[in-house]
């Protein structure tokens, strides 16, 4: 009990230094989920994070719609196929190569299969609303590494649907579909690919 | 001795759920620095997870460059006190009353007091770049926290500057300034705020 209690203690101060980056480097990117449900209280504690990243001006400028139900996640599903399919990023012919030549899928099975979504949209009312809800979500996908769950962030090429479907005013900005669940499969942990990112006193 | 293997091994399996909450709610931005050094291992830990995050289509589209010359830091700072005196967020009136009711001072003594800043700007030719620039921003600034130091987001209101300084490529948009150092004080730790945040099925 004593070396509990010491690990507790411990272990509620400070991480070790180590803990966050390997928490860092065990978090990828994952596109295939057990039917198995998301405990409630880890939910809780995901979303408790959300709004403790810093945020421009302090504004908090986004919102959080947590989605459980079977049919709105179809219904989220069956739209964001057809986004995909008439609009692939269209705008963009770089993204349409990249996304062929790292064998990202355009069905969206994973909308249906885990059995949460967190769709994040930013208030485009405020100041430097979308760097603030990009840190906002990276705060969320580590909270949910950190419960042994997994998620990926996936953005469709258009939004529009889920401000129809979930009733999001049109002030808000859908950003990214988090969903949360368990990983069917184990992935490796990351390497940190640090070569030709950064320097010191000046670029290059 | 014993008591002391044990929290190692089991503290580099897996952090306690409510660890990575702590460390969250501990991380306050910080505009006031002591003059001691940051130490050198910790600096390269918190530059591993750089390139940790998801970035869109996995291209990491940034770049991160360190300063930790005096003579730099001081033309950095010169620079962004004349960007905000001359540019006050003048595109948005919202947010400078914004500025002026969180006494947020146009003074920028950070830039000079903190041993280290991180420059990071996004490969803006990349999709997705600011996205994934903001979410490697947040895993940085929860690295420092991690191993207790301190820093902030700033972004000052024009950045080709640093691009001049830095001689960083005209591709890449400068996004934030990140000190890094020893806060002078203690914050007392945030709470989160997800009243009016957070939404179950559907907004509102």
């Amino acid at each position: 009990m004593a070396t509990i209690t010491f690990f507790m203690l411990r272990g509620s101060d400070i991480m070790g230094s180590g803990q966050l980056l390997e928490m860092m480097r065990r978090r990828r990117t994952v596109r295939d989920y057990l039917p198995d449900p998301v405990n409630g209280e880890a939910l809780q504690r995901i979303l408790k994070t959300t709004t403790l990243a810093p945020s421009g001006a302090d504004t908090l400028p986004y919102t959080f719609v947590v989605v459980t139900n079977d049919e709105t996640k179809r219904r989220i599903r069956e739209e964001a196929e057809t986004v995909e399919s008439d609009h692939p990023h269209s705008e963009c012919d770089d993204l349409q190569k990249l996304f062929r030549e790292t064998e990202i899928p355009t069905e969206k099975a994973f909308l249906t299969q885990a059995p949460v979504l967190i769709v994040v949209a930013g208030d485009t009312s405020k100041p430097y609303w979308l760097e603030s809800t990009w840190i906002a979500i990276a705060y969320i996908i580590l909270a949910i590494e950190n419960e042994g769950l997994a998620s990926l962030t996936y953005t469709p090429p258009k939004t529009e649907f889920l401000n129809s479907i979930l009733e999001i005013p049109s002030e808000f900005a859908p950003q990214a579909i988090v969903p949360v669940g368990h990983a069917r499969g184990k992935s490796t942990p990351k390497d940190s690919r640090p070569e030709g990112k950064i320097y010191h006193e000046k670029y290059g």
